[in-house]
């Protein structure tokens, strides 16, 4: 029987072990380019379909299914433990949105703080189904979205071209950000921990609106969030990957982190990082947009990434940011076919 | 007499010679958080305000007057020179919006390429007059869009997410873009030249877009057009300021630039840059929205610019961005006097 903790090459790749070949999942894997994904959807709303394990699972399990990526992702979205908190954004309009923004001492002060077993039973729930159904051949990754970016939904109240409230707050009362960031912070833990308790593989935290201070301001609000986060885990001794978009101006404050692997998105060279990053595995990094080349190109620019990322002291293969709806399917077969064919 | 050239503390920094304090202007300081310059406005639209030489004069001179900034920045757009190519941007609907974008073959063959002394002969007037107006004791700022990012908006049609129709460009038919970048930097060339023959005593290539792709198609599609462009300002001496936000992925690109200053945005860290820009001048860099924090806190984070800045080889204080639109005019107050009461 093959035992995915030894047999994985992506697994493998995050511990920095060697493997012949670079494996490849994508972010947002599960997702609306994928006609039978649209087909769940026009029976579930977004909400439902993260709140409905069985649901989650075959959403999860399709992208696995058609292309044989070397890791699924659980179906959920960053926003989801939000809601037994009593921030339940509303997706059905488009971007999330949140009634209420949260951004007085009351409305941080009301925030609950919950078990996840509890609260997040139903993702508890999904990944045990994902588990059951993915078997021993392809590992799963839990993730969470870093305290940060889950802070800028809350103060915005949803999507923002600037955070201009968050800042606002920031820049008058940075201790009601860090209030919100500590609370994020304990319910972030808890969840990726439940996760881990109920089978994943690897843990992904989401740093997407990380990138938007100034470095003194990152060092301080957040990644000592972020490192309370992953060194809560390291004891479980599941794998854990950090990506922060637009991380080029925080590297060296990134890489104080004990973390197994580091994402990188399109924007960044793997050549000339990995002189900063030669102690973590390195996960990226196509632009999402290159896919909307011609097939190529997309092999050309997939087997430069494979090559960069053999110096790497791991390397999984991924885009640098989210695939988005309208790729074709034809383009991620081509990307699959090309980074599975390549050789180390 | 007062000689501009020699007693200006702002072109002296961009020189690199020494200066007793450092000179502040601000991105966009000629705008919508002016009540002055929305009186104005309530009488022209943004392009009339743009195309009339008395009025672009004004709005130029209204934050010198009220705040005594180091530098005036001439009030234009940078999409007003690509109406003459044949591609008018509307600005009556909030953003840019071009009516018909610019994709195929034909339609970049068909962008004019013209003399801007006749095509934007209200710009070449408008100079003369503000230059005029600010006699010998307050430096005029002339700039132009690079041309890729003049490429975005005229791919996109106007602003965008994802910029998913360029970069399919790219990825697909990079020749076509190539056309298209050639043209505008010939053009962005020929205008710089009339701006600086009209009388401007520096420049500002803003390269608000660069920082969305790749380094090695930085370096392939937008450096050599940066680079033929400031190249061919050299002989006229006057400085140079090329500002590419979220250029830490790239800079040891940007850095083999001949160019008297970098502008940083508000996410690099001055002092952790510094090593890496010692050649250079640097403009920057607070985070527009911390003026929207309290006075000290404005206080506490622009001294502390200054002080990174005395290490440069020149500075020139500046937001990392522009001013956004609900700015309060106390905290512009608060700014300029910290800044121009700072001691090196």
């Amino acid at each position: 029987m093959a035992d995915l903790k030894t047999d994985s090459i992506f697994l493998k790749n995050l511990r920095g072990e060697p493997t012949e070949r670079t494996p490849i999942w994508v972010m947002r894997q599960a997702g609306r380019y994928l006609p039978e994904y649209m087909a769940v959807r026009e029976k579930l709303s977004f909400n439902e379909l993260c709140r409905t394990p069985e649901a989650a699972c075959e959403v999860t399990l399709q992208p696995i299914r058609r292309f044989g990526f070397d890791a699924a992702i659980m179906f959920s979205d960053i926003l989801t433990p939000l809601a037994p908190m009593g921030a339940a954004f509303d997706f059905s309009q488009g971007g999330p949105k949140l009634e209420k923004p949260i951004r007085t001492e009351e409305e941080i002060g009301a925030l609950h703080t919950y078990d996840p077993e509890e609260g997040t039973d139903f993702v508890a729930a999904a990944i045990k189904l994902m588990k059951e159904n993915l078997g021993d051949k392809t590992p799963l990754i839990g993730f969470a979205g870093s305290p940060f970016t889950l802070a800028t939904y809350l103060i915005e109240g949803g999507g923002s071209a600037d955070f201009a409230t968050l800042k606002a707050m920031l820049y008058t009362r940075p201790d009601l950000l860090d209030d919100l960031m500590t609370k994020l912070t304990d319910q972030t833990l808890a969840y990726l921990r439940m996760q881990i308790a109920a089978g994943v593989d690897a843990v992904q935290l989401f740093d997407t609106w990380g990138g938007i201070l100034h470095p003194a301001d990152y060092a301080r609000v957040v990644l000592p969030c972020v490192k309370r986060i992953l060194d809560g885990l390291k004891e479980t001794g599941v794998p854990r990957i950090y990506f922060l978009k637009g991380s080029a101006p925080y590297l060296d404050l990134v890489t104080t982190l004990d973390v197994e692997a580091l994402g990188l998105d399109w924007t960044m060279d793997i050549t000339g990082t990995l002189p900063r990053v030669k102690d973590f595995a390195v996960q990226g990094n196509l632009d999402p947009l290159a896919l909307f080349g011609t097939h190529d190109e997309i092999r050309r620019r997939a087997l430069e990434i494979c090559k960069a990322g053999t110096a790497a002291r791991g390397h999984v293969f991924n885009l640098g940011h989210g695939i988005t709806p309208p790729t074709p399917i034809a383009a991620v077969e081509t990307l699959v076919e090309t980074v599975q064919g390549f050789r180390r």
